[in-house]
């Protein structure tokens, strides 16, 4: 079904303050689901709130819980999350970051012991709206195994960088998660009955497939660039733990405090005008991306992307017919 | 062959003498190359020894030029690198950026105008042996079509991120190029007669192909992850750019200047022991090894790795046989 923002946003937030949330954290979630919903990111928007809600029932997340400072050291702080909402305890880190950025021309954050950010591009795109650069990432607990392995053991890091558009346009964005495909996708290419277009995990014996039901079964997911996304998702993780002095997918246990329960996350942000003159930034980025559109298309091409470009079409659709939202998932929300 | 890290090193060195560049200079960019070879990354040590007289002969770099600072503010700087030699360049930059975490936690340096840093992990291993977390990349020419398009308009930008070992053990360190497999490797394969492990690219009429030749002679090698790949190096691009005042892709024309000629590079460099107790650092990165090199190992497994372990096995051989070096390679270096 087609909801307005505002519609979306108030039932979000009705369900969040009836499980627990005071009213102003309530506002900031449901705000940034929302947001998530309008951007076409419906896995991390209005499809996880019932979740939230489970997760708020179970007191894996602790509604009550305020960020606090515990290292705060030039340009760099150290937060505790408290087990608080995931979302606030990122945002207010943003905040910290942004605030070292014009201070110090960059900063970092690490965010230990906090819960699930929801969708990761959510702060890249809150500081490059604001004029930073940001450099950011979680751990996870573990959901994929690492290369030449068949259980799992890496988490399905996410990790951000992002910069502001041209002409404060949109923002040039990259979030992307360390499997090749997420079980989300698996999930939704087998119900419509389809193959992946790339090989996304082996089956359980080993064979390397693109049938979405096998690699569910085995649970074995594929890092994207194989041995590459590996790789990466350790660093993620490790560099996730020390650099918030928190843990990462080793401590991580989502069948005892849910996914990302407890996990650690690190915010680099930059402010890009102490490198380059704004007028020259507009340009260099302009050019950068209608050197990269202008290729020739390659047969059977949707088209060639810049990062972040994606959400433009789903705000258009948004605008016109409301914003979409699968009718069970809404169901599921007025139920609560 | 086989010659010993003094022979290398004095071989390279006179060579890099013999072609324009000062004796102090020669003597770092000699160390470099050498050790690169023993750590067993040949392509961007001994293997590259001829492409840089050959570049120092053209005037694509300047053996002479000296990185400037032109930028400082706060945790940045931005630096000039003149066109001077990039590993010259790369490692005064990591000197200024370990500076900068020591008073602030955190530093960041730009260098703009620089030229080819061979391996990026040895900067990324240059300051995790000093106990620092780094974050660097460059920006290169194109050499990559986008996701979608079947023209080269993307650079195969390498990202690296490193920490310390444990107990100051083997760094962690993850030195990865956007590409799924270099051009490099494509011919190697190719010259034995083998197709690629998984698909590499495409080939000229657009159909996803293993065949190394195929991939060569089109031109269309395929980012790491497909659309992620494609993403991740637009984004080191523009924020390369960005973050030295510096160019991208666009503008490197690897015909007139040689590969890199005139690049972009960044390197985060953080201070763990500001956020983590040594100690708990240790524990936690052993930890986190453990985890998972104890993961079940996958049929046909060549075992389970972490980021950095590859140069091990290279260290046991050369110490025990001498480093190994290429006839063809060792009878060039001889001649020139």
């Amino acid at each position: 079904m087609r909801v307005s923002f505002q519609q979306l946003k108030d039932e979000i937030k009705r369900v969040f303050i009836k499980y627990g949330v005071p009213e102003e954290k309530a506002e900031i979630c449901a705000r940034i689901h929302t947001e998530s919903t309008y951007d076409g990111i419906y896995s991390h928007g209005v499809n996880r709130v019932s979740r939230f809600a489970d997760y708020l029932q179970r007191g894996w997340v602790d509604p009550n819980a305020d960020p606090v400072i515990e290292k705060d050291c030039g340009a760099i702080k150290v937060i505790n999350g408290n087990l608080g909402p995931g979302i606030v305890n990122a945002l207010f880190a943003a905040d910290q970051a942004m605030k070292m950025a014009d201070q110090y021309g960059i900063g970092m954050v690490g965010i230990r012991n906090t819960t699930h950010w929801m969708r990761g591009g959510t702060y890249g795109k809150y500081v490059a709206e604001k004029g930073y650069v940001g450099i950011m990432w979680t751990n996870t607990e573990q959901c994929m195994p690492p290369w030449g392995a068949k259980e799992g053991r890496l988490g399905n890091n996410p990790y951000v960088m992002a910069c502001p558009g041209v002409d404060g346009g949109p923002v040039m964005l990259l979030d992307m998660a360390m499997s090749q495909y997420a079980y989300g996708k698996l999930q939704v290419t087998r119900l419509a009955g389809k193959k992946l277009p790339f090989p996304g995990g082996f089956d359980k014996d080993g064979n390397v497939t693109d049938d979405p039901g096998a690699i569910e079964e085995s649970r074995r997911i594929m890092p994207m660039g194989y041995w590459k996304g590996s790789s990466f998702a350790f660093m993620l993780d490790i560099l996730g733990s020390i650099l918030a002095d928190g843990v990462g997918a080793v401590d991580l246990n989502a069948e005892t405090k849910g996914s990302c329960g407890g996990c650690s996350q690190v915010m680099i942000v930059i402010d890009p005008k102490k490198t380059m003159d704004g007028e020259k930034m507009n340009e260099t980025i302009r050019r950068a991306i209608d050197y990269v559109k202008g290729a020739e298309p390659a047969e059977h091409s949707s088209g060639v992307h810049v990062p972040g470009e994606g959400c433009i079409r789903f705000h258009k659709e948004h605008d016109e017919q409301g914003i979409y939202v699968d009718d069970t998932v809404w169901k599921d929300i007025l139920a609560l």
